[in-house]
């Protein structure tokens, strides 16, 4: 568990089979990003990137919601001074690169509502799993703070249309319409949400990890290039892939109709 | 309303509680978009840019169609003089960025056909309502001039093979297809176009002006920037749209359960 | 017919009214590329686009799929030597490069699997058009190794969740899946799939050549610029378009409602 300076942990951490699930605790508040919760989240993925044993994270909320966005009444409390400003959006889009950039996959595992940095989250996450009565919002144009740091992850997952209509109405969407979006891959029944996650993320767990942390590497950075550079790119990445002992042992495994055993290089 | 040399004025437009709709006016030419009709169109956004007592702008057709693109008779008529044409995609290419650069959100309503730069001019807009009889097409290919200006919008908002599919066939698609694509928000019965558009202008409408203005602007900005600047870039933005008054008016009025007072500043 | 080193072709070409199909031919490998295919395939491509008799090229599969992608005994039986991967993705890159720049129009027929660089293959296409049954997946995390280059032509189809849930998960999709996805454009029964094609092919054919080739080279070419460079180039294209014989015929003869006679000018 990360702790915090207070008692309560504001992410409980669990392990289990090489799948870590991180759950955002701070139900009361429907899992707000305080900047202790963000900072916990900072500390608990930074301690997740080198921990070899970790092949999948599980990205959960408890209570009933998945998670709500900022922590308004802490920015309204610090008198919304630019010091405390500038170190709360500077964390949050740290987090949000941190969930990009970590060589392991994360699965955001949603119900309730996830709205402003919480759809934020979403969206920052490889895969979405979400309950069938889950809902989703980017609501900061009704407060008069725009959704303008979410909308960079959303705005990645989502047709220019979809993302605008949320944006500027602030309206929730059903998870239906999330699905249709593309903001999340798959909706469940509450009651199967924790099975159907776990599933998930077994099955992306009895893969390699270095092929995996090579392929989510590469997701993320050739989608950024010209065609011409990202095949000259990928290119490399397929030669170096196939230098790595799970590659051979892979193909080998395949043409040999038999199970094939990881080393992890 | 704006005139041109004639007597008819080819844009109308009207002012409503802080939403304006323009109207191509071109009926009996299913209001293709001649050069006055450009110009026609290019003042009225200039004057509506600079116009505080415009919130939300809603682009509407007057008669049969939205609009069915570019004026072919005009363009014979020019003797396809270089000059001529230079000009017309010249002040087509500026109409379509002004639309993204205008710091209101403009929602075309889209009755009857909107096809070529009619199909553009729905693609920029920032939103989209449709009836469920509305048909939309980039027929350029028909006519050996590829919708070659059209498919900038278009591929901005729908996915590869949904654009190529229109580029390359020129056939209609309808009102359900263009809804999947993602080329328009809603679809409602041709009875209920003019209500359902003017709720959702008068929804947006409501909202803070200058929140807005930050964040369409942030939105088309951000889209264009890798990942981390794109970060970088919003970070800063959300910490300056905090330093205004209609956030903190919006978040103390949201934590205190009233209704916010928008100052626009 | 393409002829290799062996006695068999591995890639047919047939010739009809305009219309080119390029069969994969090695049935017993479900059309795997090796590196005679990929050979074949790019002498294929280069042929053509240096044919004017050819407006459209269909790339079909010849036996029970598609293609099912890289040719893994190949490579195991090359040693996972560098100088035959390195080669291997090189020739592989260039071959999906070279379906995007070629000046014609190509559809992917697709029945059976297509899978990892087989996907790909359609992914790169223009436009795609598959069985109801026929099924789609970028496996390589399975086999240790990530599919990295098919990302690229798929993450560039797709959105990033559903992509990645393919890249992730390694699993086969279903047909209407490939489609709510946006991979393929249309699903019609095993039996129709012949002709489906062939009308789609004929209806492209019967464009002018000149203005197809315009517009597919544009199409990818301001897909990768920023907003306002697009806008200034394609504006450029337009101009210069419209000076073709093609486009003033194709204007003439919309105007004067008869058939255009294009001239390829």
């Amino acid at each position: 568990m990360t702790h915090t300076t207070t008692d309560a942990p504001l992410v409980l951490r669990h392990d289990d089979n090489g799948v870590t699930t991180l759950t955002l605790n701070r139900p009361q508040a429907r899992n707000a990003l305080s900047q202790g919760m963000l900072r916990a989240l900072l500390d608990a993925f930074a301690a997740i990137a080198a921990d070899d044993s970790v092949r999948v994270v599980i990205l959960a909320g408890a209570g009933p919601a998945f998670c709500a966005g900022h922590d308004l009444k802490e920015i309204r409390a610090a008198g919304y001074a630019r010091d405390y400003t500038e170190k709360l959006f500077a964390d949050c889009a740290e987090l949000m690169q941190a969930i990009v950039k970590l060589p392991k996959v994360v699965i955001a595992r949603v119900h309730g509502i996830a709205t402003a940095a919480g759809a934020q989250l979403v969206a920052s996450a490889d895969l979405a799993i979400a309950t069938l009565d889950s809902r989703f919002a980017t609501p900061g144009v009704n407060i008069g703070l725009f959704c303008s740091t979410p909308m960079v992850a959303l705005s990645r997952n989502v047709a220019h249309k979809h993302a605008l209509q949320m944006l500027l109405t602030g309206d929730l969407i059903d998870a239906q319409t999330a699905l249709r979006f593309g903001l999340v891959n798959e909706l469940v029944p509450a009651e199967q949400l924790e099975a159907a996650t776990r599933d998930l993320a077994s099955k992306i767990a009895s893969k390699s990890l270095l092929t995996v942390a090579i392929g989510k590497e590469a997701f993320y950075r050739q989608a950024e290039l010209p065609l011409a550079d990202a095949y000259a790119y990928t290119r490399d990445v397929m030669v170096a892939n196939l230098e790595a002992q799970d590659a051979q042992e892979g193909i080998n495994a395949f043409i040999d109709k038999r199970p094939p055993v990881w080393c992890g290089q």
